[in-house]
């Protein structure tokens, strides 16, 4: 998550729209695993944290007015779109971009089309929200593929590396993967105020001749466009280098990213889980963990999933924040509280200006360049 | 690691070579980060643990008989082999196929195939000690491209799962997917004797329309080889799954299993570091993690990567286990008991009879079978 204090300036613009003090939310509350009643809940902490935001939620009236009438004082924040039906982790996304216009998801996104919202989050089936928000949003100029990126809890300087894709498309190609660079360095900036951001292509190997083909092509544009995109490439990196202080943004395709993003996170639940298995066993151990509880609880916080939850679409013209299926309310919360943010930065414009420029410059060097 | 009780019945063969009582391990002492100071460390630790077994240790004489010597009474059980030069990390494999004969690594492999020893164990650059154990101890029957298993700490009964391939391709298509399963299902049904080791294929989503050109072709031709290769095969399973209870052997490409592998092992050592950090901050966290230290120690012991060190080479007639390249003596001596115990089970033998039937049965079930 980004969090107040490491998102420092955001007096600017949502995408290509205008300023705007008081973002509106466009927020799906269908689609997630836990139902309606956790994203419910998530958008009435955010709103009642936040005095300025006001949320348009999108679903089932008849499941959500009971729910939000529950949170009492905040129904003129809050309004209610009805939608008919909301799409399942099972539909196809081709299947939903076809017949998919009565859905909670779509409605979503329609709001942000039209202007009447900054930011969108929903926490439904992946694939569909980002077929939608291509066919409803389109690409930035410079974009062939969009890419899902993901804040990775790291040994840096800021806490946290970006990673993209983590899971929009499972293939990218080299240009594909020079539009990441740009847009994974334009969002840490702007996050992180960090003005020159280091970026790793990941691979099985720091080696030049390792990896797969077509991975070297990569290798060879990014390291070409580090002027026009305002990085540093520090080249290839391994999954073990994704946490690490030597990296800000990682760069890989997104059936490789969403595979590291979800072993990470498995991986950090396991530990977790065995150390409180392990603080438990037996009287000593307990006062130990009891004597402790203040740092372990800091801890537990800082690799806690859901504190980093939503992975932002990047590439598109509007901010969708896509929220983990099995988010609880803190998780909602997460999400919502990082659309509202980058609703507010001026990320979306700079981007979209970092991949013209990199484009006109491959245009300039000759007939290898960008894609699109 | 494969611990004594883990691996409940050795009598059996290496492969196809004679049953022993007393195995000799090939070791290459040259080509680990930490030099060869910490491959005899690891060799004598074992040699006194285990009084049956033999090394025959190859790399440089004039820098390994000081450091043999050192360890005074195992000279008889640790026989010198001279080479003249070392594979280093930077060596490109092709290279060292044409000309890599008076290296250590070569001459740690050809001491498998000739007989003279059960196993061997490297702990230098993976891609060259896969082409050299490719090309003089060739493929088994019905594997095109051999993989590398590795054991991941699991919330599964056994404590760990298998995965592959971790590294040895970054290719894999559909037959080699299948090959795969069968490989690590041989190896853990050996391992933890289970009967019917349960698979899953790595995939970005469980949903079967979800995952790369390909994949489904591997998923269709996994399940209709359940009952020949003798496992249960579950689906797609994710990267949060690698770890869990629901499956044994996890099965996917060697680009996507390296990747995970390193995510994994970054993010476990990232949280025991923030865990360590977190119980030095201030007394009463100290006194709570001295109180604790026991339940504490027996979790990092759990977690420690150098415990879990060694990727088994499957689909090749011999045993040889790659070592991190940043292990210790520690970490070497974990991967020369996996050899050992690896040259004793009869592991070899099953494996190269499934995969023959399985080939088998593919063919009689018409042209689309196992390749090769």
């Amino acid at each position: 998550m980004l969090s107040e204090q490491e998102h420092p300036n955001h007096a600017g613009i949502s995408g290509a729209r205008a300023p705007t003090g008081s973002p509106v939310i466009s927020v799906d509350a269908m689609g997630g695993d836990l139902g309606p009643a956790a994203v419910v809940a998530g958008c009435a902490q955010v709103l009642r944290e936040d005095p300025a935001l006001s949320i348009l939620l999108h679903g089932d009236e008849a499941q959500l007015a009971p729910l939000l009438a529950r949170q009492g004082d905040l129904a003129g924040r809050c309004i209610l779109r009805h939608a008919e039906r909301a799409v399942t982790m099972e539909d196809k996304p081709s299947h939903v971009m076809r017949h998919g216009k009565d859905t909670s998801m779509w409605s979503t996104i329609e709001a942000l089309r039209s202007g009447e919202a900054h930011a969108a989050v929903s926490c439904g089936n992946t694939g569909a929200l980002m077929a939608v928000s291509m066919l409803r949003l389109r690409r930035m100029e410079g974009v062939n593929r969009p890419a899902i990126a993901c804040l990775w809890p790291s040994r840096g300087k800021y806490g946290f590396n970006t990673m993209l894709d983590v899971g929009a498309d499972v293939k990218a190609d080299a240009p594909d993967l020079l539009a990441y660079a740009i847009m994974g360095t334009t969002y840490f900036r702007n996050g992180f105020n960090e003005p020159r951001p280091r970026v790793g292509l990941l691979n099985v190997g720091t080696e030049e001749h390792k990896g797969r083909a077509g991975i070297k092509e990569a290798h060879d544009l990014i390291a070409a466009h580090q002027e026009t995109g305002r990085y540093e490439y520090i080249g290839f990196v391994e999954g073990g280098d994704i946490p690490s202080a030597r990296v800000d943004v990682i760069v890989t395709d997104g059936f490789t990213g969403n595979v590291a993003l979800k072993t990470g996170e498995g991986t950090a639940k396991l530990v977790g889980d065995l150390l409180r298995g392990a603080l438990r066993s037996g009287w000593v151990s307990m006062l130990g963990a009891l004597l402790a509880r203040g740092s372990l609880d800091r801890l537990r916080q800082r690799i806690d999933p859901r504190r980093v939850n939503g992975g932002v679409f990047l590439g598109l013209n509007g901010t969708v924040v896509k929220s983990h299926g099995s988010a609880d309310a803190t998780g909602v919360a997460a999400a919502v509280r990082l659309a509202a943010k980058l609703a507010q930065s001026g990320y979306q414009g700079r981007m979209a200006e970092r991949l013209v420029i990199a484009a006109q410059a491959a245009q300039d060097a000759g007939p290898e360049g960008v894609a699109q």
